[in-house]
């Protein structure tokens, strides 16, 4: 079997680049290029027979990632699905299975059983939960796990391939130690063994087995600076150097590769940080958590580290992990992931239209045109979150004339700063029609910088009752 | 009576800028200096007795604004006076007082008996409540209201006094035309009557009343984009040339100075809007609504605005406006203003970190020191917003003794990464001790960088009951 990366190599356009440029609007030589120089990737194990092909690259449109699965036992397939279901419904370009508890096998399997979007996974998580203690992880076991995995059709993992035992010194200074679960397990490992990571020791054997299904290779920060004083030391930036020589032999076994980077960041050193790896790991895509800009709001991550995302993807990263506003306090529920969501979403769309990427700004002028004209249900429906924009406008006005009147309960009829001004504008030389003039359909935009978010072939998903409640999911009545 | 600039020129440190100065952790005269040249305001009416003065200047911490008010008549002073102690308890630096119906003196002389920050208004919406048809509009009931105001205590007023005639064709083309409330009325004012802008025509004399009161002019931009789509367009840097005028005018009649600013601005362009508005304005003190750097989310512009006003205060902006979850849709209610408030303030604060404000990243340090040490109680008593901090806990894990937990419900125990990583270096070389390192208590940060926020010398406001429920108040019960 063959990767993309090999293919794009060949000078073989796929069916999933094919369907990428379908989905990005771009052309798909100019897909199979950036997946061939390795800028982008295609995250799609050859099992993965519910994929809807997708694209993580610089030159694309921005994803989202968001993380399901459990961290209790009490939570089975079933719960696991609705959690798939909703992060898909919310406008998930990918997900990742980090459950830790239960029936491991039968969720992971029935998650890419049902899921239109790759599935990505953190291998060491399981291979803890076959040991009675981590310091029993054998190279073995996690080689193992690693190979089931991918033949279950996991589409990417992360591996913390990149912590080195001589790396582990300069954490000791840190405020928050060592904060990534991979990486803080691995180093417990070394220091018990006083032997080098097995990830990087046998990162050629696991290249081989990831090339065999195609599952690209997540490159995890398990040094990232769990808090601004520890951002940009030298523990994060010696692992992003390893990460840089992992990223050229992840390369040479044809396996795809991306990066991930940290965390917590001041907003003044996010730039630096996206250009540092862009640099270190020759354009490899960067797959960014957050970062968060400031430490003081627990409660508030999903925004501290919005504002840290969407500069993080201005300045060049290619998906960015959801942070939900448990982050720190609990485990999200529900409603955590559609307030992550959004706000993830938000980051992604707004740094598109910084970057001045192809219709990315068409969505926002069809909003702002419906708003103007009041067409409220038209502003509704474009929305990136329909329910919560008609349920918040209802929750004064909600009678059905209102969905036609020229003023909302902000400001009242009287003040309504754009009834003023179209009175204004009749009642001077006469206005233009307000109807839409941004025709989103022909719009040159990829299809995720176009509403409604997270639209994916997803035949088998649909076949699962939607677990979000009726009245949050439709624009209007 | 003279005002602050007044004072400064002459050289004198006022008691204001003593205060100012013990609140900001800076010399007083730096303050004086700074008020002098006109890039700080001290919004300090002579007649508003229970304030506790603030400055506001691209070199001392960023603040936040919160508009309270009512757009119905249902709202009396009782509830207006709950809504002031809301945006307090939640940490406005000051409060705009948009009131548009009721009894607007008895609201309004409320409000500044209670309060102790400034409080702000927009006179033409009082002046326009006077009058039949806003045609009606003369120039002397516009003096008149913004005299009676004055006299009332208003520390600062918006006049929209830049937008002339000769600007309103530039805004034809325009995706959302005129979104200022004030700025659309003076619009139409000026078109039916075939005169200029009567604040701009009136200009000296309306800086005579605000001397003689030493009220703060915030010089209104009415024709600020209200969509991506006009942003930075012809119409809003013609008005802002205006604006640049106007504050020299306003200088030289003695009055501080302070200039508003968008409203709807792309990532990649707000730092140019700041330092043009800087340049323009010769530094006097830029005052933002956001920017929202998307327009597609109605329902989340806390967030897509939050995200442009920390990138706003990083580029140099001194005042950040609040935008509530209800923007565009309704009028916001006690838990928006909670919710606009807390985006804010992560805002402001994670610039001022950005910006290396003296002491401003203690604050995180404290906190990440906490959440290192397990310390939950501590960590929540810091946070910026303690009642949703812990509540959000203590959904999964409400027992008393989970607040000394190594673990909470995000990862589970057994793969905490920081009760891992600790245990890892206890059994090593072991670790330093892991109480706090951080003394807020004689950080060099400005009040408003250390929490709680919201904290103001109030004894009045003290006097009527916090309307904040009392689970959302506690750190710990």
């Amino acid at each position: 079997m063959t990767t993309q990366l090999q293919h794009a190599r060949g000078g073989t356009v796929t069916d999933a680049m094919e369907r990428v440029a379908e989905r990005e609007n771009r052309d798909a030589e100019f897909v199979r290029q950036q997946v061939a120089d390795g800028q982008a990737v295609i995250p799609a194990n050859h099992g993965h027979d519910a994929l809807d092909p997708m694209i993580i690259g610089r030159e694309f449109a921005t994803k989202v990632n968001a993380n399901i699965g459990n961290s209790e036992p009490a939570s089975g397939p079933e719960a696991e699905l609705q959690k798939l279901h909703t992060a898909v419904h919310y406008g998930a370009d990918t997900v990742m299975d980090l459950s830790t508890g239960g029936d491991l096998d039968t969720i992971r399997t029935e998650n890419i059983a049902y899921s239109p979007v790759p599935v990505g996974t953190v291998p060491i998580y399981e291979a803890v939960t076959r040991v009675d203690d981590a310091s029993d992880l054998t190279p073995e076991l996690l080689l193992d796990v690693v190979e089931k995995q991918a033949e279950q059709g996991v589409d990417y993992m992360t591996l913390h391939a990149g912590v080195l035992a001589e790396h582990l010194p300069l954490t000791d200074g840190r405020t928050t130690g060592i904060v990534s679960r991979g990486g803080s397990i691995l180093a417990r490992w070394m220091e018990e063994h006083g032997e080098q990571n097995p990830l990087y020791e046998r990162f050629d054997d696991l290249c081989e087995i990831l090339a065999a299904y195609d599952v690209t290779v997540s490159l995890g920060d398990g040094l990232r600076p769990g808090s601004l004083a520890d951002a940009s030391d030298a523990a994060q930036f010696a692992e992003l150097d390893t990460l840089g020589e992992l990223t050229r032999r992840a390369w040479d076994h044809g396996v795809q590769v991306m990066v991930e980077g940290p965390g917590h960041v001041p907003m003044d050193e996010i730039a630096d940080n996206v250009e540092r790896q862009q640099d270190v790991c020759d354009g490899a895509p960067f797959y960014v958590l957050g970062p968060l800009v400031t430490d003081v709001a627990p409660g508030y991550d999903h925004i501290t580290s919005a504002i840290g995302a969407t500069e993080a993807a201005r300045a060049g990263a290619a998906m960015l992990c959801y942070v939900t506003p448990k982050e720190h306090l609990g485990l999200p529920d529900a409603e955590d992931v559609r307030d992550g969501l959004a706000a993830y979403r938000i980051a992604a769309h707004s740094a598109d239209v910084a970057n001045g990427r192809p219709g990315a700004r068409d969505w926002d002028d069809a909003v702002s045109e419906a708003r103007y004209a009041f067409d409220w249900r038209r502003q509704f429906e474009l929305a990136l979150d329909p329910g919560r924009a008609r349920n918040y406008h209802d929750q004064t006005l909600p009678e059905d004339n209102y969905k036609e009147a020229r003023f909302c309960s902000m400001c009242g009829v009287e003040f309504c700063s754009m009834r003023i001004d179209q009175d204004a504008r009749e009642a001077g030389d006469g206005m233009d029609g307000l109807e839409s003039r941004t025709d989103l359909d022909s719009s040159a935009a990829a299809a995720v910088n176009r509403p409604p978010t997270g639209v994916h072939r997803a035949e088998k998903l649909d076949d699962i009752p939607c677990p979000v409640a009726e009245d949050d999911v439709a624009a209007d009545d």
